[in-house]
């Protein structure tokens, strides 16, 4: 009897203490959003990085600048340390506009809005085209119905899926690997239309990499109206030809930096929760949605908690990645220096989805402890309309971490809008809602709080 | 014994039978929203809507267009009924576009980007300002500090709401209200900064009204931007002066139309769960997000529906109500048509939050078994990203229908960048994204099926 009067007591104390903690965790993410909806610096950071530093892709100019100044914003924010990690990454130049043109007797050139795909070599080819959905079709066809042609690759992304991801996911390997399963039937070009569900001018560029088994060839996206276009005209008139001329070159590599704020932890100092975006962006566009907004969101993270006087009990990082769009360097250099520093990384979050409404989080994890630990974090970030806690990637730039253990996690941003802007001269600082970008940068400093508190 | 066996059986069948009812549905919906984000028309029919309709503010020859061209889009889609309602609405005009300045010896004309409230008189005066940030302050200045003055009531809309129609709420007593407040003791013209949680030089107008016990007195909105600039200009010089003109008046009233497509009902056809928006938009933008996005959404989820080749138990309607801006004219013919033809509304969905990603759907009801039964569709719908079933106002054109009875049910989509917008010449079919439109249009096409099949 005592032993169960004792039982009841020690229960209740334990569930008073629990409601204390939600309690004061609810109160204290309030004062996140409250800070981040009231008196961030995000997007005036955003702006400036759009509109006042030209465009950054690894190795150029620009990205150099971007460096400088996102180094210069955490020095005024006085974060306990800011510094560069220096890395060497690849230099590809696109060089002048690339042309598409459709050249009919007796009908005026038609000019296809294009641009080479990022890692493509330049050329000239005057030929006629194939058109393809599946890189199956490529065998079937074989070198007799695809040598010396121009491939175009015109899937286009399933409107269907809700998370817009997965539609990209469907369709991006014929920008990726398109170019060489054409050319080892001889192809001399590959044209793909532009992975994006809308459907207008721009064209949307990002990565492809050649098979060294096959000779290399130019490589461009034209538009979704234009990809709709020849498909019609294809149709009509199969044996019309196409002139396509692009300048883009790999120069060498060129040596860049990655940016690193941190808060240095009181009690365990080099254990690290990191949060991070990329800094580089294709040059075709501002970036500021992929992915000026992670890269200003991880660093108001952080600055959130330094306002609001939070001392964290790990250090804790916003890390701007260098070189996520052509190579990944910055990332794997970031994950080399942590394992020969010693540096324990207990969870990393990325920002890289675009700077749009919350919607949650995913947990890369196998552990179904870890993810049920996390998952159970979403009632303290459902008032803010955060209800997505699950399975899923974390990002590119923190997967390298995996290896010495770290929990992956990446935010999840509303995606219906992402796509339409993502890789193209539509991608600029007007796309991105204030609101929207400073949601993303409390739920994140939110989670990087709970984290923080609850990791032994 | 036997009495247990057959009530377990029976619970397996019951169990089994929802199973298969709750696939069924899920199923269905899945339909819904493939149809809507694969072949749906309601993109085109806003962008025809927005910018080959010229504005179409109640009484204006824009409006009659718009409802002609709805009527027109409604009979292309052979619902099985399509017709106007006529109803008789005010006119207001703005005339030409209103002029605020302040005009300091030796500074240059400084021009505040400004527009007239609806309802508002025209005039032109010349005056001292004082500004107010609640109702309270006139009651302390009284006569003394306001006779003779322009009031201004610079109040901002409150960041930290997450949902913004909460922070509008907390402000719009000064548009509507605020002029005559201020003319009770004697000020000659009212400027109200924008409601829009922006910062930017869009003046953003709206409903005022009247009190018949004081004088009527201009007056205006002036954008954040401005009205920042004010604020801080009269800090350094209170008796900064300003001149005010409008030009607006009040017409007689004119003959409108609510505009009402029907799928008539297998079962009940005298019976009727609607949807609606507003189709007249404020004068100054194209009222795409308010409400043009409504509209569409409206007749689109009736016309997935039928396009599936589902067939109603009860009649289903999509409203396009006239006059929601300034008299709410058309929501109130329609109710009292519905009570003299003895149409019995059982649910009203309305849509006019703006054609944002679906984030859920308020229940407007006082019976909590009503909340309950529509909560429980969430998990029908979570997958769609919609989260929020829960107590809330429906709308205004569909609120005077409660007193037969009628459940009335609130579009919610999210809400972080409505009032960038809402009410001004911002307010462009460029800002509506195709896919939040159509996930919009499918959320309400889901809803209204699952009330059709589950109601009695």
């Amino acid at each position: 009897m005592i032993l169960r009067f004792s039982s009841f007591f020690l229960f209740l104390l334990i569930s008073a203490n629990t409601f204390a903690q939600s309690q004061e965790d609810s109160l204290f993410i309030r004062r996140i959003f409250d800070q981040a909806l009231t008196d961030s610096r995000c997007y005036q950071v955003l702006e400036h990085l759009c509109t006042k530093v030209p465009s950054r892709l690894s190795g150029s100019p620009g990205a150099a600048q971007a460096v400088a100044y996102m180094l210069q914003v955490m020095k005024e924010e006085k974060f306990d340390v800011s510094s560069l990690q220096p890395v060497m990454v690849p230099h590809w130049v696109r060089g002048q506009e690339s042309r598409v043109e459709v050249r009919q007797k007796g009908a005026p050139v038609k000019k296809l809005q294009s641009c080479a795909l990022g890692g493509s070599i330049g050329g000239k080819v005057s030929a006629g085209v194939i058109e393809v959905q599946q890189f199956e079709d490529l065998e079937k066809l074989g070198e007799a119905g695809i040598k010396g042609k121009i491939v175009f690759f015109s899937r286009p992304m399933e409107p269907r899926h809700i998370h817009t991801f997965e539609a990209y996911g469907g369709c991006v390997d014929q920008r990726w690997a398109g170019p060489s399963k054409a050319s080892k039937y001889g192809a001399v070009a590959t044209l793909v239309r532009s992975v994006s569900l809308r459907e207008d001018e721009f064209p949307h560029t990002g990565s492809m990499a050649y098979d060294s088994l096959y000779p290399k060839i130019p490589a461009l996206a034209i538009s979704t109206a234009d990809a709709s276009w020849l498909s019609a005209a294809l149709k009509k008139n199969s044996s019309l030809r196409l002139e396509v001329e692009s300048f883009s070159k790999l120069l060498p590599d060129t040596l860049s930096h990655n940016v690193v704020a941190q808060l240095t932890g009181s009690a365990k100092p080099n254990e690290f929760l990191i949060t991070g975006g990329h800094l580089d962006a294709w040059d075709n566009g501002q970036g500021a949605h992929d992915d000026g907004a992670g890269c200003v969101q991880s660093m108001e993270a952080i600055r959130i908690l330094h306002e609001l006087g939070y001392k964290p009990r790990h250090s804790m990082r916003a890390v701007m990645f260098m070189n996520e769009e052509n190579g990944l360097r910055g990332g794997k250099r970031y994950a080399e220096l942590a394992d020969s520093l010693q540096e324990k990384h207990i969870y990393a979050i990325e920002t890289d989805r675009g700077g749009f409404t919350p919607r949650g989080f995913y947990i890369d994890s196998d552990n179904p402890e870890t993810v049920a630990k996390i998952a159970a974090y979403r009632s303290l970030l459902e008032p803010y309309g955060l209800h997505d806690f699950k399975k899923g990637g974390g990002g590119a730039d923190i997967g390298p971490l995996k290896k010495q253990g770290t929990v992956c996690l990446g935010y999840i941003p509303d995606s219906q809008r992402y796509f339409d802007v993502h890789h193209a001269a539509s991608d600029t600082f007007d796309k991105v809602n204030k609101r929207e970008l400073e949601l993303g940068a409390a739920s994140i400093a939110a989670l990087l709080y709970l984290l923080d508190k609850y990791s032994e």
